[in-house]
This record gives C-alpha cells, structure tokens and sequence, in this order.
C-alpha cells in the first residue's frame, strides 16, 4: 500500500522506521496484517502486507443511537461503543439535544483509536448527525430497538429476549420529549428499557445499556 | 447547622442568598432537606432544616475495588460507582498498579458532586489507597467478590446468582499478575466474570461489571 504524508510522517519521522522494518496494520476491513516496509520517504513510502496476523473479527449487528452531548463525554460515548462491540454509531438529535453540531471526521477518528487500544480489528462506522424523527420515519425493516427510558426509572422493565439485528437509543441529557417518548412506545419495534433507579449521564447509560445486550443477545454471552 | 466559610462564600457571595432563602441540603446519611437561611455572613452564617424532602436510599451493599488509573479516568470511575450505585468505593494497589497515590479528599469530594448530579441522597465513602492483597488477607465472612479475568476474555462466564453482600475488582491496565491471579481463583469467595471478547479500559469495565450486578442482583431488578 502507498502511505499518505501524514502517515509516512509518523512511521519515517516519528517512529524512525527504515526500510525493511516490520508494522502491524488494520484496516477495519481485512482483519490484522504483518507488513514490511519497502520504500521510507518523508513525504511518502510503500509497505508490502506480508501475512494476517489476525482475522477480522465483526461484533454483533447492533446500532448504537445517541444524542451528541459536551464534547469530552461524545468522544467517550464513541470510544466505549467502540469497546462495547457496537457495528454502526449513530449520533442523532432529538428535541432536547443539547449539541447540534458534531465534527464526523474526527469522531471516526477516535474509533479507530479506540480499536487500536482495544484490539478491536473492525472499526464502526461514525455515521453524520441525522434527526431521529427521521431516521425512525425510514427505520430498516427487522431491526429491533431499545430504548433507554428514564420515565420508568426504577421499575424493572428487562430486553426482551428476541434475536436478530438491534439497535440501542440513548436520549439526550435532558431526556425525551412527551411527544418522543409517545412515539417510541408506538413504534411496534421499539422496546422500553429501564436503567435502576437513580438518573445516569448519557455516557454511562450508553455502557450500561450495551453492556445489557451484548450479555443477554451479543457476543458476551 | 452552622456553616464553614467555603460554604458561606457560596451561599451568599456566589449565590447571593439572603436571610429567609431556601436551600436543598443533603449530607449523604438523612436525606434530603429543604433548609432555610437564618443567618448569611461572608465568614460563616446558620441553616436551620425546616423538612424532609427525600429519605435516605441506600444502594446495595455493594462495595466497588479498584486499582488508580490516570487522573481523569480515575475520577470518572468514582463518579461512575456512584451513578451505578456502590455503597463504598476502595482504591487498591496491586502488583501493576499505574499509580501509587490517591487523594482521597478530591476522590471524595468527586463523589459528592456525583451524587448531587444524579438525583442521590447517600454519597458512598471512598477508602484511602489499600494493597489487594492486606485487604484480600482481612476479607469480610460472607462478602463475595466477582474480579474480572482477562485470562477468560471471550468466554461466558456468567455471575453466580448468590444473595448478600459483594464486591467487585477492577484490575489495573496491566491486568493481574500470575501470582495475584492464581490467588484470586483459590480463594472461595472470589468469582470470576469475563467482559466479553475485546479488551476493555477500566473505567469501562467498573461500569459493565456494575451493570451486570445491578441488573442480576441488585437494585435493577
């Protein structure tokens, strides 16, 4: 593969590799490889995929929505989602959202950060702010969805135990409004889930939520 | 109740209350109360509590172990424990522990703003650094402990549904060492739980371990 500046700036510049010189690479696509360097320039090069180290390994068909809140708490709903085996992140504004601006490109930076650290070998994809009326309006047929709702704070309300493609609603700091709490409970694939008793942050409830599924339907169990 | 200068220079220099204001008061052991200012002074001045407003609700007997991490992960896992519903929150130190000192007083301090953020009236007492191994040799009868293994990333292993009081332990971001792992696993108090198949920072694995608990045993249900 042919390298960017930016990247041939990190692997000649920063972490002075020579030609030669081993690096792992992923891709998000094609699992982990061994790759050698065969051309080091400053403002480019050529790495040679030497063999798989590690295969692609996908999480479950599960869609992580939530409502972008302060900077430092996005980037960390994006991380832990990352961590939490999420397949797509889908950031959305409700009527409350408190942020309507995201910056996409260096959230999907920060997934791939995430996977890195992780040892993650796939890497979701950061989809652009979309409304979430709209997105239910054109909701993909099959696809189950559970919705974290803090008007049942403290009554037990479990996942239903129901297989197939999910995806996960965590609503903005200031909740749902009527109007978007009445829908949810209309749509026939969405589910109320209930989160204990005390108020949880966006952040929290969105570890706690993934962490439901993936023990109950994902790949923890 | 008398008050300290910090708290008059909040209540009448930030806040500007003056005599015959109310206030919400809570303390983390009574509740929550509705007070009234009987006397405001730069230096000092005088609540008197007029009623209850909110009982005390204790979360489980829970209590959350961890090794430090860096500063601000570190406070997210006390702010965290406190959301998710510990009862006592215990730093330790075990054999690759990151770092070797707290403050406890800004730990503390953290779980009282986390406490006022999510709407709860007890604020758990976060302990001074303790070494794993002096607390592991003085283990409370009948507390169970459930530690995360690494070791079992991947496989299912689920929470023993056992009544009582629990623990959970976080390791460090080294994971344990043999020795500590080896002991863990002998001990028949300590469970082992995997957190699924990737590799999960600390602070998200407090939360997962948290959730799963609460949903499983404690106050979720």
């Amino acid at each position: 593969m042919t390298l960017s500046r930016e990247q041939a700036h990190y692997l000649f510049g920063v972490m002075r590799l020579t030609e030669g010189a081993e690096v792992a690479l992923f891709n998000g696509r094609d699992g982990e490889w061994r790759a050698r360097v065969d051309e080091a320039g400053k403002r480019g090069g050529m790495l040679a995929c030497v063999e798989q180290t590690a295969p692609l390994v996908l999480p479950p068909d599960l869609w992580l929505l939530f409502a972008p809140i302060k900077k430092a708490r996005t980037d960390f709903i994006v991380e832990k989602a990352v961590e939490m085996g999420a397949r797509r992140i889908l950031p959305v504004s409700t009527e409350f959202t408190n942020s309507e601006r995201i910056r996409q490109d260096r959230l999907q930076a920060h997934a791939v950060e995430a996977a890195e650290q992780c040892g993650a070998t796939y890497v979701p994809e950061v989809a652009e702010l979309a409304r979430l009326d709209r997105l239910l309006a054109d909701w993909p047929d099959g696809r189950h969805l559970m919705f974290c709702d803090e008007g049942r704070a403290g009554q037990p309300v479990p996942l239903p135990d129901i297989p197939g493609p999910w995806a996960i609603l965590i609503g903005p700091e200031g909740g749902f409004s009527e109007a978007e709490r009445s829908r949810l409970h209309a749509l026939p694939f969405a589910h109320p889930v209930a989160l204990g008793p005390r108020i949880l942050r966006a952040d929290t409830a969105a570890v706690a939520a993934l962490t439901l599924w993936q023990s109950m339907l994902g790949d923890w169990r």
